[in-house]
């Protein structure tokens, strides 16, 4: 029975593949420090539980497709209170920012098309492209340029006839990169020139660190009057340390493309109810939860750059955001070290995991002395963590006689 | 800017198309009964609602990409139960029946390939495959045959050189038929002398009437020496009345179609975390749960089939199972009729809402007589609304002149 193409050449996750290599680890008794996936150890807010224990409906029913109406009113407000008015009508609820992407890629790609995306990007748009059978057309991005986007000729020299749309992550993971408010237009406006859809990822909006000032996709498509032009993309996830919640959402002024998105939301009929009743306790307390938890993972970012700089033969652009770095560490081949620190080294009975570099890559070869590290630990635990990355790094080398 | 041909071409479900123009007859002030959607009464096992407000931990994190362990193990032995043994490793939890359906298209066909579909059949297949740009091969089914499938050669004449699987519904959503043991094993037998997978969605195991026995593809895939050529599909919703937890599964002891399967899940990074802590506290209830409950709709199904036979000029195969039946009704166009209900009728501040029959097929024009009833409402209620339907019917017939 032959399984499609897309099912054989869906790639694996780098950054959950191993997963049942560290379970096996664990197994054995060696700690392992998640440094792999961007799972906050920071408490979700209480309001935010308490709302799921309030939760008194004797029936854990559909809600509309589009989300219930206090949770897309919740987010409507908060990007409101960003400086652009948004409908809670232009807002669509989603099983997390995943499905956004999904559904937006859908939506403006048929099989064949493809989108323009700045690599390292977001691993996982990769697999949603290769579910939705579209391709994406990878700009290279480079640690001295602190992983900006090349001039926009460069971004419109990779455009062809079958491009649909340019996606962007800012601030990005994995790479912490915010882009300037110039960047933004320059990408707008070669949207607008060659009738391209500008999708942006904003789920780390707040993570922005040094007193940048981060600028939203819509702001910037407000000012230039091209509001129907561009798709964001968000979640709670990051914002609320609510990953498990699986709340996205996905928000547009263009009516043709929030319409679509609205029917392949009613083909999977609704996001879930409870947590999306959570969502909305979350944005009633926003302002209070928000600003301590950038304080704490600033100094985690400072603790890791230093910790990266005790690395020899490391290097790394400083990020500004998000809470991602995306180290070029002294190994051959960073899948084979990922997996080395799984299974063949431990220190005091500890390892630590990361993802390996080239999975945020669509460039073959690319990546492969590049790892991602989530700073999603507290500092103790991320010295640690980081401590025996270093200690990794120098046992791989020692055995591959690098 | 130009849509995706899918996003344009993308059908708004039946069932939930009307919505908004429900909501308007509620802000009218009439009192909308609905019989469009799956949406049972029943109250939530009080277990499953209790382990929600019973979640403790800090942080509403990830879950694995498979699944929770608990949850895992309590699908398997749920199914094993049954009597065919299932591992928990073969269990995929998804974000309810709706994804396990749609990546198990992606696992299976690439766009152009198709499946082969007995229609009527669940509307969201449709939607699903347009999202897979895959195609459905309709094979018609009568309610004079009580909506079986005809003579397997039938079945095989329509399969063609892209045809990757057939899918089939039993229980069936919208029929209620239930599938005979000797239909499923045909079926399965052809699979195999045609290379393809057997995809079978037993959402509505347990919602059997008059004695009949459901017949599980496990059971005669096992039997059959088979069970690598069979894909289940699965999902809580219905059982446990809980439709807002989006808890679905997807079982195959096909290593390779599972680990297409993960790697889809893994992009879209895990199903709801609470919920499927409830999942798992409904199966330790089912057996005390379940019989109350398909009694209560077996009633109901005796009645709604009473009612329908006083609306004059009404037809319908009695349905053995699921909760839906799908009455031929003396009307020109189902959709305009189900508008009109809406729009243009009430009696005493009431009315009444049904899905119209053409989007339960793929074959242009079919369908546009009947309706699908799904009678989740208790027995009083029920009995409203199927008098406000013969009256509807009534007064759709005379403003059409028919």
């Amino acid at each position: 029975m032959p399984l499609s193409r897309r099912g054989r050449e869906m790639p694996a996750s780098p950054i959950r593949r191993l997963a049942s290599l560290a379970d096996e680890t664990k197994r054995r008794g060696v700690r392992v420090y998640h440094l792999n996936i961007g799972q906050p150890d920071i408490p979700t807010p209480p309001e935010m539980l308490d709302a799921i224990r309030r939760f008194r409906e004797p029936v854990l029913a559909y809600g509309p497709s589009a989300g219930l109406p206090e949770t897309r009113a919740a987010m409507a407000d908060y990007l409101g209170g960003l400086g652009t008015p948004v409908a809670p009508s232009e807002v669509l609820v989603t099983d997390g920012g995943s499905e956004a992407v999904l559904f937006t890629m859908l939506a403006v790609c048929d099989p064949g098309d493809d989108l323009i995306v700045f690599e390292p990007f977001y691993t996982n748009y990769m697999g949603f492209a290769r579910m939705a059978g579209a391709r994406l057309t990878p700009i290279r991005t480079r640690p001295e340029d602190g992983y900006h986007p090349p001039p926009i000729g460069e971004v419109e020299r990779a455009i062809s006839p079958s491009t649909r749309a340019i996606l962007y992550c800012s601030p990005a993971n994995p790479t912490g990169t915010i882009l300037r408010r110039d960047e933004v237009r320059a990408l707008l406006d070669l949207a607008i020139r060659r009738d391209l859809f500008l999708i942006a990822d904003e789920v780390y909006r707040e993570f922005v660190y040094d007193g940048v000032r981060h600028t939203g996709v819509l702001e910037v498509a407000a000012e230039a009057g091209a509001l129907d032009r561009v798709i964001l993309v968000d979640s709670i996830s990051k914002r609320f340390s609510a990953c498990g919640a699986r709340i996205g959402f996905l928000v547009t002024h263009n009516r043709d493309v929030l319409d679509a998105c609205l029917r392949f939301g009613q083909a999977r009929l609704c996001p879930p109810t409870v947590d999306q009743v959570a969502a909305a306790a979350g944005y009633r307390v926003l302002s209070r939860y928000v600003p301590p938890m950038i304080d704490e993972y600033r100094r985690r970012r400072d603790r890791v750059m230093e910790e990266i700089a005790r690395i020899p033969g490391a290097s790394c652009a400083r990020p500004q955001g998000a809470f991602y770095v995306m180290p070029r560490l002294p190994v051959d081949d960073a899948d084979a070290f990922a997996t080395f620190l799984l299974r063949d080294f431990q220190h005091e009975g500890r390892t630590v995991m990361v993802a390996p570099g080239d999975g945020f890559y669509a460039t073959p070869g690319a990546g492969r002395d590049e790892v991602r590290i989530a700073y999603v630990l507290n500092e103790d635990d991320l010295v640690t963590a980081m401590d025996l990355l270093r200690r990794g790094v120098e046992a791989y080398r020692a055995r591959r006689g690098l």
